[in-house]
């Protein structure tokens, strides 16, 4: 929190972020220079960052909650993609003189709630004026044990390919949301738009994915893309039983009345699911793990030689997903 | 570097990103869901954060090989501040569609000359697109041995107050470069716009300070106000003699011209010169420090009981500094 700045921009930072970071010493009330930031013993920090922009990644007339708690969780879904733990964040806000007190009061008001959710800190930050719109970023920081943060580098052939809980609620929300996803019970569209506007990161899952996953990522562009992007990184083909993938009772809804919506569940992204591969050994212990932690563990394909993804229909016919076009996240 | 991105925000990050984060190898190409940043053996890491906007805290129209090389070093500054060595940086960029190739490889060019001379590299970050003007933001990531951060709340009783280097070029290369520093010699005017433009963050002498000084900052906000903060938050007062504050000829040449500009000097930013407190003991090996850097380290003032600062003229009279009121940066 440094650089020239007005006694606005001070006092807003006092009032609205000092007190999320009062918890942590090293912060110094976001009044000195820098943070410091120790890692525990034999650690190593993940560092992830995201930025969103109002009128791009979100519209502006959201609750200012839900947008905080969508810029940290989104974040935190990386960190557990990388298998660390949360620890802390660092927050920096250009804001239009249009945005006020309750607005921001709302905003550090869903940075609490999740503070204490996902047993995250603030750490620092900037804040500064803009004549454009709100544009928001947030780098959070989680820990490993060193050596052993989760990569995307890392699948090998013979793997079996898993994902966690339901994939395409977050990409049919978003449909939803825009009311482009028609003649669907209210209590299943009401259902795919929370999951498009509040994400789960899998904080708990990830960091016990160390020692079982060979390789993972969290779907933020969407199933068959992350694939991809193991896949390209490792050196490997990937290949998806479509009808293994696992829907939720409302996204199971959504194809049964229209089925083309299948390459929006599978090629859509904002799932912030985690997608992984693992040895066939794991398969008990990945089981085991999905009870404890009360979180379906699926296992969609295997990983092969060659490049790619393939996509198999029921039948073992392949399917052509093509990447459903990135849809800027406008109808939350 | 996550989130959904549209192709041409994943191939800006390839082309002109990852050959700055390539020799790293936590980064992973810039394409994995996080970095890793391991700290040295017992050491912590120092976090610090900026953002500036374009139309706020630059024009648009500089070259943006400056813009990089400002927003990185105005970090540099505050790690030299906490007495952490530069380490690494993250980087979230939100660009209005205007922004070329061109400018995008002034700006990268801009980082890597910097990663060069100050050993730091790019660890991760993200870009994304705005209608609003481009927003750059920038994390930077510094090394101290656990528990020796110079902070600013450190100040004791009887301390002597130091600064780095000379003050006010910057706040005067701001007003020169605008036009409204009239009178001055032409060599004495570029001279002050390149400290205002090019900030030269004491990225050595910071780490040497450790062991040293008490408390220190770095002159972001201007001599007084930045002083002002080691005295509040160190619970203590300050006391400057204005004839001890080092000026370099193009300043003087200044103050010849127009002796209000004291306020300007003493009262505005952007030095980026560091200012601490040290105890008289420390004075020899001070100025030891100060023929081995090639850097001047002069005495300034004295840490007392009480609050606040005090400026005195060479008749010990006290002065009334303002702070200069905050300048956007937009004339440079």
């Amino acid at each position: 929190v440094t650089q020239s700045k007005n006694r606005d921009e001070f006092a807003r930072i006092a009032r609205f972020f000092a007190p999320l970071a009062a918890a942590y010493p090293g912060a110094f009330g976001l009044r000195d220079d820098a943070a410091i930031l120790a890692p525990s013993a034999g650690a190593e920090l993940v560092v992830t960052t995201d930025t969103i922009v109002e009128g791009v990644h979100y519209i502006g007339d959201e609750a200012p909650a839900l947008i905080a708690a969508k810029l940290l969780r989104v974040n935190l879904s990386d960190l557990a993609a990388m298998g660390a733990r949360p620890r802390a964040y660092t927050l920096n806000i250009a804001l239009p003189a249009k945005v006020d007190d309750s607005w921001l009061a709302g905003f550090s008001a869903g940075l609490a709630a999740d503070q204490e959710a996902y047993a995250i800190t603030l750490i620092g930050g900037d804040s500064v004026a803009t004549p454009g719109p709100a544009t928001l970023s947030l780098t959070a920081f989680g820990e490993v044990p060193a050596g052993a943060a989760l990569r995307r580098d890392a699948a090998r052939i013979g793997d079996a390919v898993y994902v966690s809980g339901t994939i395409g609620d977050g990409a049919l929300g978003l449909r939803a949301a825009r009311g482009v996803l028609p003649g669907l019970a209210a209590p299943d569209a009401a259902a795919l738009i929370a999951r498009y506007r509040e994400p789960q990161p899998r904080t708990m899952l990830g960091p016990r994915l160390r020692g079982l996953a060979h390789a993972a990522a969290d779907i933020s562009d969407g199933l068959v893309a992350d694939l991809g992007h193991i896949a390209e990184a490792s050196g490997v083909s990937a290949v998806v039983r479509a009808d293994a993938v696992p829907l939720s009772p409302a996204a199971r809804a959504a194809l049964a009345a229209a089925p083309g919506l299948l390459a929006v569940v599978l090629g859509g992204g904002d799932d912030y699911e985690l997608i992984f591969t693992a040895p066939r050994s794991a398969a008990p212990a990945l089981q085991a793990l999905a009870r404890e932690l009360d979180l379906p563990i699926a296992a969609i394909g295997e990983i092969a030689s060659g490049a790619g993804v393939r996509v198999l229909d029921a039948r073992g016919a392949p399917m052509t997903i093509a990447r459903a076009g990135y849809v800027h996240g406008t109808g939350a």
